[in-house]
């Protein structure tokens, strides 16, 4: 077994010696991970004033001014969700959701846990939403209240159209709630353009973050009005948002390590030139990735135009020889941790390009993938399952 | 201002220039935070055997043998304890609350929150609960189905009779559901000799890791009639122990870092000596603070047999040049971060005696607090509000 490329010089920038090729958790700076060395007390006032730079940014990223106020809440992307549609809806409200992957499933599913009325416009995963069929059923079904989409899917890497989403649910006047879990901070969104109730994400996807919180950007008039809707303590976000305004204090114990790794994320995402700057590198990122594996003979699922700069999710070859376990350890063991496929219409993997890389290591990425499949014996062009 | 004595000593020990004595988050080793250096796929197979080993060694701490299996939940401690009585409560449960502090009331508003019928035996929070009112409690309301109890609460500091109330319990055939927060680890809670359906607590307290993640251990044969139970996706425990069955993966993105740090503190919890090591340990740190603060004028709330070795509640003295703040203040700067009172019966406050916290750091806390006291020109020997 040869070791990576340029493995020394990495893992001097990340402390890793394995390298995520991951939607998330994904790699993270050395100095990010180096700012979890001290411990915090959760009432401490510079800790206060950190969770404070913290919020304020993040509704900044957003676009969102004094109209929008940020909430953390403690847990993954799901809790953030969760917590989200719990504190948004109304208890009588009816939520429609897009469905075209697995976070679209989750949300109807959470809106089942939470015992409030859903239906759910579903597509293909490699599809995008029918924003046809979504006037028409907003135009029909007065009792909808609130939208849900997902920006970027992650099921599949797919792109969603969510402005033109947005207008849509904007003119037939209900809220929207975006799960940007997987875009925000690299796939441009600006709540001035994008009209919506709240947009949600965590601090492990591209901000650059370690996992142990979410966070919603919520229109502050909105939020005013959701006293008594939330089906949870812990997942109150008009609750939490109360303890911000009256303290400044997180409700219960904050993941304190996490928001100091997350406050240097922020600083370190800003001084990289923020949205703009990290959609350019993963937009490299990708465009490597994608290519050097075509020459392989790889193919992705979905068409370029359809395909985020965040996780791109290739066919598993036709070749017997291709046993994506064998394919995955090997990757491993030399340093490359990638994701296994979660689609239902065809046998898939999937490559992350978001995290700690750049156009080098997604071209070492290639080499090593290269030597595993020669070394495997795989011969590529035809597809599995087609 | 005069810098603490063995300043230098204990920043080498924890990587901390301030020192917390707070009930959690706490001081913890630099070791504990060393072993977030690095970034985990929350897929990859050495952090799943991570995570097994913890489940394991957290159920062997409760001494649940093979009849027990714990079930960790991102967030804090609250969220454990909500998605404990969320999961194990059916609907149509009826839940008892022993409450004489915030953590007792918090259970009773988790409840309503998830519109499950309870009430309270209540008592101040200087008493243990009545336990004869216990007793009357259960055998005239049969729509009782559990009871839920605080081992040690945070509010006073004060421990409650555990195994008292487990007896009544079981005597009675209702479950019991054991808020062990911030006592597991550091006060012997045997689940062979303390009769429940779970034991809740969480990685930042005894156990001296990071904030990010709770637990429970549970009794298998009650998990197993659960499903259906939760109100909440992200909280519900069943679908999580599930899930780890299924693959030993976490059903949503893990706080990987967080787990490694308590993956090392469960580690050097062991090699202290685990329990017993560090009860005593956190006993003498006790019997040092209450002994120097006696000493200096300052009087506990709490009779000494009352007293749990976690955190100390402290009478405000009743000279008017005793201004909590500044003295929070001139602490903080001199390196000791100390907590404020929660009680509702006296004005107080609190200083914790776990974490990385030694002897020698008690007795150099009271050198530093003697030296505020004279600073400010308090003079002790009388009480505010009494």
């Amino acid at each position: 077994m040869s070791t990576a490329p340029h493995a020394s010089q990495r893992a001097a920038r990340t402390g890793n010696d394995e390298f995520l090729l991951t939607p998330g958790p994904l790699t993270t700076s050395l100095t990010v991970k180096q700012a979890m060395l001290r411990d915090w007390g959760s009432r401490d006032k510079k800790f206060i004033a950190l969770n404070a730079r913290i919020r304020d940014k993040l509704v900044q990223i957003a676009g969102g001014g004094s109209d929008y106020t940020c909430v953390p809440v403690q847990g993954s992307g799901t809790f953030a969700i969760e917590a989200t549609l719990g504190t948004l809806l109304p208890r009588d409200g009816r939520l429609l959701v897009l469905v075209n992957g697995a976070y679209g499933e989750r949300m109807m599913k959470i809106a089942k846990y939470m015992g409030r009325s859903a239906i759910a416009l579903s597509c293909a995963e490699d599809r995008t939403p029918d924003l046809t069929s979504l006037e028409t059923l907003l135009a029909e079904d007065a009792a909808i209240t609130h939208v849900a989409a997902v920006h970027c899917e992650t099921t599949s890497g797919i792109l969603n159209p969510i402005r033109k989403i947005a207008d849509i649910v904007v003119k037939h006047g209900r809220g929207l709630i975006i799960d940007a879990m997987s875009a925000f901070g690299a796939i441009p969104l600006d709540v001035g353009e994008v009209t919506c109730d709240a947009v949600v994400a965590s601090s492990n996807k591209c901000l650059e973050g370690v996992p142990g919180m979410g966070y919603a950007i919520i229109r502050r008039s909105v939020l005013e009005g959701c006293e008594g809707n939330a089906h949870s303590l812990a997942l109150d976000l008009y609750d939490q948002w109360r303890g911000f305004e009256a303290n400044a204090q997180w409700r219960f114990t904050p993941p304190t390590h996490v928001l100091a790794a997350f406050d240097q994320a922020v600083a370190e995402f800003e001084e990289e030139g923020g949205v703009a700057a990290r959609n350019g590198r993963y937009s490299e990122n990708r465009r490597t990735l994608v290519a050097g594996m075509r020459e392989m003979g790889f193919e992705t699922l979905l068409p370029d135009e359809l395909q985020a700069p965040i996780i791109v999710t290739f066919h598993m070859p036709a070749d017997p020889k291709f046993d994506f376990a064998a394919f995955y350890d090997k990757l491993a063991a030399r340093g490359y941790v990638i994701y296994p496929g979660k689609l239902t219409v065809a046998p898939t993997f999937r490559i992350g390009c978001i995290g700690q890389l750049q156009k080098q290591d997604m071209e070492d990425a290639l080499a090593v993938i290269r030597e595993t499949v020669d070394e495997m014996g795989v011969k590529l062009g035809a597809l599995a399952g087609t």
